[in-house]
């Protein structure tokens, strides 16, 4: 049984090309890699509407997992609690539990740099305040915590936007959820250069070498320059473990390397 | 009035974290700077099914633009035309006018290569093989045609993922539609950098700039390291050019700026 998952970015940032996508994709590999299934990554803006219409949309889906990243801190653009919680259909209250971790921050903060001690406010209370129902996840490096909570068969994450903390509590906190659900299921992927045949000559190359090896999946990337064009290909597959994926990928890698060389394309060390 | 555009990016190679998503920045970036308001951005695997659900579900938001890119070519995982077609529910058929372009193409590679003849194959054929009722858009730097659809008030184009090839036709015949759509409506961003206040501190400055000045959106991006944090004030205004959004925008800025400066932070000239 694959095991599915889909990452929504919340952020006008990622919509206007202020900001590269990151996010989605080290968490695409790192999902990828414990052998999970990525299938959709949505980007919408800062509005509570908009991230509840995604959140909806996506449970509809029945993914297993379910992450978001971004807007979780204490400006007023931070709507992402207050989005899921719409989507949800679940009211916003104070978590005393997300407090607490919001707290524990700003003393350590203030003692850091002999300022007076932190007070509480209004924007501080902001990042604890959850749906109803749903649980705070400790982010070991920024203040804001993460959420989780389970909603008809999928397991929902909000990360923050800010990379070290959610690559933080991704790793301490969804990681191991994600590789005990895909079990003994593992991934791979090869890449090799091609050069002197055109992706249209490929193509049925492709074809036959994905008949005689199934599970594989070929991709082919066109690069380089207009004069000197070159192809990737870049194969992958996914099974267990003791099916051997990476033994059938290395087989029909060097089928259709000799399949290029009978067709006037040679393999090339990289780009 | 704002026209509103989204964008869909077809590949498995976005969701397994092989590829970072540069595509969607950069068209983001520039339907954004021509003044447009780009709602959201969906990446979905190399499936028939996928691409068309996402279709009609973007489609079914009626923004004016819906932009896709990737899943062109002629290799069999290419499947963005076929995805299209299940969409909006019409047959595939071969496009002549596509077709020639295609054919201009091969005739051209063959020549500056002193290669005999290409000859049309499946594979070749496939890249003119659109939904019915649909226009072949011109490729000036690669051969697989773009594709350009109106329907239901959305104009769709569907453009290649190789970078440089979509650029060019984006430039080329999107961009110009774009441009007019939008027409004095114009985008402005300025961003800041802080240090020596923390964002919750910010966050109530921010309220009261945003409501002294209608129109600018203020996001604040913390970044820089745990023991020297830093905070990036970004600041964007769309607007008619008439109303001279820079002009708001930067005083915005300044005003904020002193805000910060009596609340113990410092403006830094970067990050």
């Amino acid at each position: 049984m694959t095991v599915e998952m889909e990452i929504i970015c919340v952020g006008n940032e990622l919509l206007i090309g202020k900001t590269v996508n990151t996010n989605a994709y080290w968490m695409g590999k790192q999902a990828t890699n414990l052998g999970v299934n990525v299938k959709r990554i949505t980007v919408v803006q800062d509005l509570i509407e908009e991230i509840a219409s995604v959140t909806c949309e996506a449970l509809g889906r029945k993914p297993q997992f379910l992450v978001t990243t971004g807007g979780l801190g204490p400006t007023f653009d931070d709507k992402t609690l207050a989005g899921i919680a719409a989507g949800l259909n679940r009211k916003l209250e104070l978590n005393q539990k997300a407090l607490e971790m919001v707290k524990t921050r700003y003393v350590e903060y203030a003692k850091k740099r002999n300022l007076p001690l932190s007070q509480m406010t209004p924007a501080r209370a902001k990042m604890a305040t959850f749906p109803e129902k749903t649980e705070p996840v400790i982010n070991p490096v920024g203040t804001a915590p993460a959420m989780r909570v389970e909603f008809d068969g999928t397991v929902l994450f909000a990360l923050p936007g800010v990379p070290s903390e959610m690559e933080a509590i991704f790793t301490q906190s969804v990681a191991p959820m994600l590789k005990e659900a895909a079990g003994d299921r593992v991934f791979c992927e090869k890449s090799m250069y091609l050069e002197g045949i055109m992706e249209s000559g490929l193509a049925p190359l492709i074809d036959e070498v994905m008949t005689a090896n199934k599970g594989v999946y070929i991709k082919s990337h066109p690069m380089g320059a207009e004069n000197k064009p070159c192809i990737e290909i870049h194969m992958t597959a996914a099974a267990k473990r003791e099916e051997k994926p990476m033994e059938t990928l290395m087989r029909a890698m060097n089928q259709l390397g000799k399949l290029v060389e009978e067709n006037g394309g040679c393999r090339v060390q990289s780009k």
